[in-house]
C-alpha cells in the first residue's frame, strides 16, 4: 500500500477521502451514497459503541429495537416532521420481483404493489410514539427510556465517507416522561453524556449549545447539540439531544393517567449519534502521516515490531516480546505483535503510522543486548530507548498522555479559534481568512440567520448553554442583542 | 399483567404466542410481519449477541458493515441463488416523496424513481463478493474473516414473533479462503462454534449435521446445520453455515494470485444465526408458568424481593439486601433488588416467573431474625431456606446447577425423540403421535425425499455428521440406503 497521502495543507478535502480509504476505515460501495465500512474501521466504531452503550445503561436506558420500514401516514402525523424527514427517503413499494421474460434476469412483479408505501426509517420517531401508546397507559409506565442501535436511510444528494451517507449507523434514545420537567433534564442530561464521551474518550472538545429555531431538529421544541471544530476551522455538529414536548405525544395520541387521576399527554426527547462520529475522530486528530487515534478508542493500542535479519535472531526476540506482551495484556493494554515475514519493517512502520496506532515498539539484537527497546508516539512521532524491564508501567503512563496531549491540542486549536466579530465586515473576514467559530451579536430572528447564511454560507451553530449575557447589536439588522451566539461554516 | 397463560398441552403455538408477549420480549408493530423487541427481550438477544461475538473472534473473525440496499441486477450473478432469495423481497423503486395536492399526506413522486431497483438485503453474499473482488488480489490478502451484525428483510407470507419474521436481526459470517480444504474446515468449524454456543450458553442440545440437497442454501455446496427439537416435537433450525465452493468468486469474478503465481478464484463460507434464536430458546426451557431461561443468558439473574408491613421493616430488609447484593455483584451475579411499592409481593412473585429469572430471593423480617432467606429456583419451581451468610456462594452454586439442569432435561427429552422407523407406516406413527426426530433409511434421492414431505410434511433435518453406516432400505422407493437419516416436522 502506497502510504502518500494529499496534504491537508494542499486539500483538506481530498486528504480525508484518501486517509479514510487507506487507513481501511471505509470505502464507497457500488451503490449511491452507500458505504462499506471496513473490518479497522469497524472495530473503532465498536469501541465506541460499547463505550457509549455503558453509559447510556449507566444513566437508566434499555436498548429495543423496532421495524426498519414505516408506514408513509406514520410521517404526515406531525407536520414539521414529515417536511424534515419524510421527502428524500428510499421507498419500498412492491415486495416480489419475478422473473423477466427472457428467463435472464430479474423484474419488479406489478401484482405485488404494496397498498401503502413503505419508507425506510430515516429516524424512528413515528414508529416509536406509534409503538409507546400501546406501552403507556398510567404514570407506572413511566418514564420508558429506551435506545436503538440501528441503520437508517436519508437520500443525500452529496455523500461524503462517515460525514454524510445515505445509509449510516447510529443510535436514537427515545424516552417518554409523565412530566415537561422531566423530559427537559433528560434531553440536557443526554448532551452531557455526549460532551463527556467526546471530550474523554474521543479527546474531542465540544461546544455544548442550544440550536437556533431554524437550526432545530424537525418535531423539536429544544435541539440541544454538541459542536466539534475540525482542523480546516470548520464546526462538525456531533450529537443531538431534543425535548420533544408533546409533539409525538399528540401526533400518536399518547395519554396517560397521572397519579392524580387525570388524562395528560406524556413529554418526550430524542438523541442520537451516529458513524458521523467516525469523521469527527478522524479530522479532530489526523495528520499528513494517517491516521492518530486516541488510546481509549484505538482498536491496537500498541504495535510491536522485530527488527531482525537471521532466523535465530527472530525467534530470541520473539522469546522477549512474548513477556513484553503478556505484561502489557496484564494492564488491558491491547497490543499486537506483528511478526509477519510478508513485510520489511520499514512498510510496517509506515502502515502502523497510517493506522493510528498510538504507540510503537521496535525491538532488535542490539535491543535485546541492551535490555532496552525503542518506544514511538504516533502523535508527536517521537521516540525514545526505554528499558525492557518497566516498559509496560511506561506505555501504560505513556498511554495516558497521549490521550492528554491529543485532547490538549484540540482544545487549544479549537480556542484560538473562537473569535469575536463586532461588525459584518470583521465577520466576513474572519470566516474568509481565519475559520473557526466566530461570536457574534444576533437579534434572534430567522431572517438575519438566513441573509447571514445567504451571504457567507455560515450558519449558528449554537447558542452556549454557559453563555455570558451581554448587550450589544446585530451586525445585520442593527437590532438590540442580548448575547453572542457562535457561528461557523459546517459539515 | 395478567399471568395465566394457555397451557401448552392445550394449544402450544397460542402459549408461545402469549409467552412471547406477556413476558415482555417482543410484540406485533402496526407493519406486516415486523416485531418491535422489547427492552427485556432484546436484553436477552445482546447477551447471546456479546457470547457469540466474542466467540467469533476466539477464532481470528472481525466485524465489518455493508449496505443495506443491493442493485437488482447482483441477484442475477449466481442462478440458484436469485431464486432463493430475490422473489419475496423489499424493493426500493423511488427515493422521494413529495406533498399531495390537496396538502394534506404525502406521495410518491414520480420523477425520482430509481434507475435500477434497490432490494433490501435479504442476505449479503452479492453485495459482500462485490466487495471482496476490490479486497482480493493475491494470496497475501486471504483469509478474509469477516463477519456483519445487521438486520435482514425476506417477505415472508405467514409471520410469528422470532421464529419467521419479515425483518430480522442477525450476523452473517463471509470469508474468503486460498484452498477449498481451508474453506470447508472453516464451515465445519463456525457450525461447531454455533454448536458449542447452543449447548453451553442457551442449554439447548442440538444435533450437527449436514443439509440434504434440497435443503441446502441457495447458492452453497454444502450446508451445515444445528438442529434443536422443541417440546412440541418440531424441529427448530438454530444455525447453518455453508461451504460454498468457488460459486461466488465466479458470479462476481473473484480471483487471487496463489504463491505459484497462478490465478485461481476464491473459496468461501458464509454462516449465519439470527434472532431465531430467541424462539428457539423459549421453546426449549420454559414451561405453562412463563420463561425459564438459563443463567448464563438471563439479563438478570437473581431477583431479591422484601416481605414487609412497616416501613421500618423495609429499611431493616434493606440494609441487609444490599450486603447480599454486593456479595452477588462481586461474583459477577447480575441482581435486581425489587422494592418498588407500587405492586404486592405475591405479584412481583409472578411477574419474574413469567420473565423467567433464575433464583428469587424473598426476605422478610422472621428471615432477618434467622438470619436466613427463602431461595426460589425458576427450573424446578422447588424452595428452601439458606442461611444469609454463605448465600453468595450457595447461589453461584445453584445457578451452575440449573444451567446444567436445563441441558440435561433438554437432552433427555430430545434423546427420547429420536426414534428409529423401518417402515413408513411406522414413519407415520411416529410422526402423528410422538413427534421428535426420526432416523430412517432415505436411498439419497430428492424424490423420495419430496414425496415424504408431500405425504406428510416430514423434512429432512440433517444427516448427523457422527453418522454410522447402516445398510438398508429406503422406505418408499425400497432402494439401497447406506445410512439413517433424521427427518422431522420443523418451524
Amino acid at each position: 500500500m502506497s502510504k502518500k497521502l494529499t496534504k491537508r495543507s494542499e486539500d483538506y478535502s481530498k486528504w480525508y477521502n484518501e486517509l479514510v480509504v487507506k487507513a481501511g476505515l471505509a470505502e464507497n460501495s457500488g451503490i449511491r451514497g452507500m458505504m462499506v465500512i471496513k473490518p479497522y474501521g469497524y472495530a473503532i466504531w465498536e469501541k465506541m459503541q460499547a463505550q457509549l452503550d455503558k453509559m447510556f445503561k449507566e444513566t437508566g436506558h434499555q436498548n429495543a429495537y423496532f421495524p426498519l420500514l414505516i408506514p408513509k401516514s406514520y410521517f404526515s402525523k406531525e407536520a414539521k416532521h414529515v417536511d424534515g424527514f419524510a421527502k428524500e427517503a428510499a421507498v419500498v413499494t412492491h415486495y416480489r420481483l419475478r422473473t423477466t421474460p427472457d428467463g435472464k434476469g430479474i423484474e419488479v412483479d406489478p401484482s405485488a404493489k404494496l397498498e401503502e408505501e413503505l419508507i425506510i426509517r430515516p429516524t424512528s420517531e413515528t414508529i416509536i410514539w406509534d409503538t409507546y401508546k400501546r406501552w403507556i397507559q398510567s404514570y407506572r409506565d413511566l418514564p420508558i427510556l429506551v435506545n436503538q442501535w440501528a441503520n437508517v436511510m436519508r437520500w443525500e444528494m452529496r455523500t461524503r465517507l462517515f460525514l454524510r451517507t445515505a445509509e449510516f449507523l447510529w443510535q436514537e434514545g427515545h424516552t417518554a416522561h409523565a412530566t415537561r420537567e422531566e423530559a427537559v433534564k433528560e434531553a440536557q442530561q443526554m448532551i452531557n453524556v455526549y460532551g463527556d464521551f467526546a471530550e474523554n474518550f474521543m479527546a474531542m472538545p465540544v461546544i455544548k449549545g442550544v440550536k437556533s429555531e431554524t437550526e432545530r431538529f424537525a418535531g423539536a421544541e429544544d435541539t440541544y447539540t454538541i459542536e466539534a471544530l475540525m482542523q480546516d476551522g470548520k464546526a462538525l455538529q456531533s450529537g443531538t439531544s431534543h425535548f420533544l414536548g408533546q409533539n409525538f405525544a399528540k401526533a400518536f395520541d399518547v395519554k396517560f393517567l397521572s397519579k392524580e387521576g387525570t388524562l395528560e399527554y406524556v413529554w418526550a426527547t430524542s438523541w442520537g449519534v451516529s458513524t458521523r462520529l467516525m469523521g469527527a475522530l478522524i479530522m479532530t486528530h489526523s495528520d499528513d502521516n494517517g491516521l492518530v487515534l486516541p488510546p481509549k478508542l484505538a482498536p491496537i493500542q500498541v504495535v510491536i515490531i522485530p527488527i531482525y535479519r537471521k532466523d535465530k535472531q527472530r525467534q530470541e526476540i520473539s522469546a522477549k516480546v512474548d513477556e513484553i506482551v503478556n505484561k502489557l495484556k496484564a494492564r488491558g493494554i491491547s497490543v499486537k505483535y506483528d511478526d509477519s515475514d510478508n513485510y520489511k519493517p520499514g512498510w510496517k512502520f509506515n502502515e502502523y503510522e497510517l493506522k493510528g496506532v498510538p504507540v510503537r515498539l521496535a525491538i532488535g539484537p542490539r535491543d535485546l543486548e541492551n535490555g532496552t527497546v525503542e518506544v514511538a508516539r504516533r502523535d508527536t512521532l517521537s521516540k525514545e530507548i526505554v528499558a525492557i524491564e518497566n516498559v509496560d508501567e511506561h506505555i501504560d503512563n505513556l498511554l495516558s498522555d497521549i490521550q492528554e496531549n491529543l485532547y490538549k491540542k484540540a482544545a487549544d486549536y479549537r480556542d484560538a479559534h473562537i473569535t469575536k466579530a463586532d461588525s459584518f465586515e470583521e465577520f466576513k473576514d474572519i470566516l474568509e481568512n481565519k475559520g473557526g467559530f466566530i461570536a457574534a451579536h444576533w437579534d434572534g430572528t430567522p431572517e438575519t440567520e438566513e441573509k447571514i447564511k445567504e451571504l457567507t454560507k455560515a450558519t449558528i451553530r449554537c447558542i452556549p448553554l454557559d453563555n455570558p449575557a451581554e448587550e450589544g447589536v446585530d451586525m445585520i439588522s442593527g437590532k438590540p442583542s442580548k448575547q453572542r451566539v457562535l457561528f461557523a461554516k459546517a459539515y
